[in-house]
């Protein structure tokens, strides 16, 4: 099984050093959550996932979720992990206080979400999916509907799914078939199929309050007739007691390459009672709330797993002796593998990818907050811009280095990385799912260059490299280097918008085929601004934690050196245009 | 269950096209294999891999390999499939018809390799090591020896094994503590214990021929003391019927992330008799011999699991349909994804890769053929040098590549990428073994850089580059752009050459930092080298192929453009060097 230590400390300094921007600082709700509050939240958290959940991962992998005469049992010790785990008021951690939550702004929670996935990813898509839909059900559905769900959703004794997949729809939700028909008393009737719902169904809750997207009888065609359905697997009585059971049942779940914990479900449809949420044929805009969020924490998950496997990585390499160094000073027997040179480049790798990828998770956290709760509408919607322009970054980014770095740590491991002894290749089959849901990487690139960097709100991306062009405070003689790697980089990326820009003008295609390479290059500049603005702190208060700040100087260096010029490829090899892929004929 | 058809067209065209090498031309024993003859036992080769061989695989994924009573038993079908494998003759294509072998040479059973990993790679691996070791054997034992076991294993009643790594040591075999004590008669008594030992214990032969490495009781520590021996696992008489069991067991199989169709053993060699192979102390070098060309073979195992990864997206991208593209005819419904630029994309950049991997892989056939038959013995050196070269380049590149093809196939298929039903992560998951065994392809990258580059046969690395800048013939309009494009990446890659040959004087941590890199930017360049000389006959003889050739030049085109320029990224962060690297001080 592998260790895992929550990084506390770095996660206090984003928190302590990094908080401090104008916008977030204005938040009025947020001015009483000082350091000394989160330090003991964090400090809580880490001894749940250490101690509880991390356990789970492994008991949940040789033990997958199984469906029992219609009935989802959850892996060995779920059960009592997750009373737990409710007990101590986790699921209502950013959760708003009047429906009993905690009200912690999303620098906290997560944090949260990173360690709970670097201790299980199945354990923690129970909960996952009930946040997601509390905030679809508390940003869109009636009053009356809130009071009644919201408080048992947030205790985590009622759980949430959101349900849009079905067979011949997964990206593109204006084919699905699911029906939704209005009866007298103003309910629906649902009736349909959804498949590969996470948590659809289990025996954690007592609930489950399913979020289904369906087309009603008298709607259009198309994504302009999708309304969005809130369907509980028990009715709820006026009282808020559990009433019968709705007309929902469980197909099938999934047999997957991981995250065998989690239960991955067909539910059936048949007449089940619903009720509108939002306004009608409007349902993908109220999904969409729920699931830009949502990817954001996918892109944690894979930040989360990062962690866990660099630390098992960096513990096993100063353990393992295999070789000799090339200067090596013992005469006979071998060297521990982390004086390898390569094993070393590999650690690193690792690392300064997830302290920037924290680093700009965090900055995202803030504008997420901004753009939610700042008083000035204006600055809300800068916030919300950036936000909607870094959810496919964050999520694709997150993920697919999430693999690279899974994969290096199988290979420090060796054979005994392939094996199931060290749990390292369950991280890695675990992590395997992030870069497919919540609509693939591919899909995530295609949103960013289609949809996010120009639109109707503006020339978002260019207001973006602006900001960070600009967003320095420090220009001593230590950080020039690392400003002037960054600008490089910045040049490429420029150009490439402009090149990009362009496609998207008068030649699609073009921006099609490039697109992924775009996502990319975007992502290694914006997670080197994070690294900027981490190194202005170290420089700055240097003399305050040297040891602290030296390690984050020297884990930079590769980064820059590394990892961000990786970008430039990326620009290179896009450019080339499409004609030749989209003139291929395929035999 | 992945679908599979043998590329026999791309085969065949490559022997029909590509083999007209001089020097391989001149190898006496290979002048009547004909054409006619190949195409025949390609098509056989075809049939049973995909009517029998196929089906094993998720088979073997279901049904692991378990150690029941001290027996291992095979997953269901694998004995009648290996049954009939070994009647059809197919354990003998390659080996010696003095030992009731086809003689065939490396081209036509290199194409063998490739589909049986295509149709099951645990399947592969039972008969995979036996021809390793019947390699071996072959090449250091002794006639009476030779005698003894080679028909059998020939015939695939017996099968063999290399049993190396040890609790304490994999790349580092210096380290081993198996004993081997002399005995009066002028055996050996084996006393260890091996791990990781592929179909080290099965129920598929008669017998199992362990080829050990170990200790002589007055050997020297370290790798000069470090002999080969043979050890059966049951003993054979002088007539060559077997006797009675010797003292090896299985202490356990590992549980692993996939290939769980294969065994893979834990062996306890108890005072087991064997007999030494080859010059004492030297067991290493013999040890090579087999393993290097097993490096290979491990190359060939991901092209052929990522042929099968392509073929299978291939066809669900004609299938699936989702989204309109941007030039969607359709004014309801989705388009099917392969109209899709990023996943056309997607499929071009394996296919590229896998026929230039192909291509490379021929002609490093031909040069195994022409380093071990030629008669002229500077040419035979000349060959050998470039198979040594290139062994740990195509054990890692198709490899790695072999990864990212078969996740780029998970990725067309979405979430059903990531169920058990269709197959698809399982090649992911058998795939996943590729880089590491058979030596990390880390320790590949050290062994290209510090061994291969230049040694005391010369300086490979200069001759290799000097070779394929001057390799072509022909030089017309149409392949010119192909050969810009190549020369610049080969300037590229002589920079990067010449940089690594100055660290390895001076600066070793620097070249140890930048093998990998350095690895792949020799990888890229030397498929591309493999392309020109495909696009080199599609020029020639264009007109009597066009759809062929056609299809040749557009995928290389891609080849070109997407891929090739991966080569420089390498270099140029591999050149920043290792100081930042090496003084780094971990936690």
């Amino acid at each position: 099984m592998p260790n895992y230590t929550a990084p506390v400390e770095d996660m206090m300094f984003l928190f302590d050093k990094l908080r401090n921007n104008k916008n977030y600082n204005e938040i009025e709700k947020y001015k009483e959550v000082n350091s000394e509050l989160v330090k003991n939240i964090l400090d809580e958290a880490a001894k749940i996932n250490q101690n509880i959940i991390l356990p789970l991962a492994k008991i949940g992998d040789e033990n997958p979720t199984v469906l029992e005469n219609g009935i989802v049992r959850t892996p060995p010790g779920y059960k009592e992990a997750y009373t737990k785990f409710i007990e101590d008021g986790w699921t209502s951690l950013s959760c708003d206080p009047k429906y009993g939550g905690q009200g912690m702004p999303k620098t906290v929670s997560a944090f949260f979400d990173e360690m709970l996935s670097s201790a299980s990813l199945s354990f923690k898509l129970y909960s996952e999916l009930s946040i997601g839909a509390y905030n679809c059900i508390n940003h869109h559905a009636s009053e009356e509907i809130k009071d009644k769900y919201l408080p048992k959703m947030v205790e985590g004794k009622w759980s949430g799914t959101m349900c849009l997949t079905e067979p011949v729809c997964g990206t593109d939700l204006g084919l699905l078939k699911t029906k939704a028909e209005e009866q007298k008393d103003g309910t629906y009737k649902i009736n349909g199929q959804k498949i590969f719902i996470t948590s659809g169904d289990h025996d954690l809750t007592e609930n489950i309050i399913h979020l289904v997207i369906a087309r009603a009888t008298d709607s259009p065609k198309g994504t302009k007739g999708i309304s969005l359905f809130l369907v509980p697997k028990f009715k709820v009585n006026h009282d808020g007691s559990l009433g019968q059971r709705n007309g929902i049942s469980t197909g099938s779940i999934e047999s997957k390459m991981g995250i065998k914990g989690s239960a991955t479900c067909v539910l059936n449809f048949d007449d089940a009672v619903g009720y509108m949420i939002g306004p009608k044929n409007k349902g993908l805009n109220s999904m969409f709330t729920m699931m830009n969020l949502e990817r954001i924490v996918v892109g944690i998950q894979g930040l989360g797993i990062s962690e866990t496997a660099y630390q098992n990585s960096l513990s096993y390499a100063k353990e393992r002796k295999q070789g000799k160094t090339n200067s090596s000073k013992s005469s006979n027997g071998a060297d521990i593998i982390i004086e390898h040179a390569d094993i070393r480049r590999s650690l690193l790798n690792m690392k300064s990818i997830i302290e920037g990828e924290r680093a700009l998770c965090f900055w995202l956290s803030q504008q997420t907050e901004v753009s939610l709760y700042h008083s000035d509408e204006a600055i809300r919607k800068e916030a919300s811009d950036y936000v909607s322009l870094m959810t496919p970054v964050v999520k694709t980014m997150f993920t697919d280095l999430g693999m690279e770095i899974t994969s290096d740590a199988m290979q420090v491991h060796g054979g005994y990385g392939y094996t199931k002894d060290q749990g390292i290749e369950q991280l890695y089959r675990d992590n395997r799912i992030t870069p497919i849901y919540e609509g693939t990487n591919s899909v995530q690139a295609l949103d960013l260059v289609f949809r996010k960097l120009v639109n109707k709100n503006g020339d978002i991306i260019d207001k973006y490299l602006n900001m960070i062009r600009n967003d320095f405070n420090k220009s001593g003689q230590k950080i020039k280097p690392f400003i002037d790697d960054f600008n490089n980089s910045l040049d490429t990326l420029n150009k490439f918008t402009l090149w990009i820009k362009d496609k998207l003008n008068n030649s699609k295609d073009d921006a099609s085929a490039a697109c992924n390479d775009y996502l990319k290059a975007l992502g290694f500049v914006s997670i080197a601004h994070s690294w900027i603005k981490v190194l202005e702190i170290c420089f700055e208060d240097y003399d305050n934690n040297k040891t602290f700040y030296e390690d984050k100087i020297q884990t930079a260096k590769f980064y820059f050196k590394r990892v961000l010029p990786r970008a430039e490829n990326h620009f290179k090899t896009a450019s080339t245009g499409s004609d030749y892929i989209m003139n291929f004929k395929f035999n």
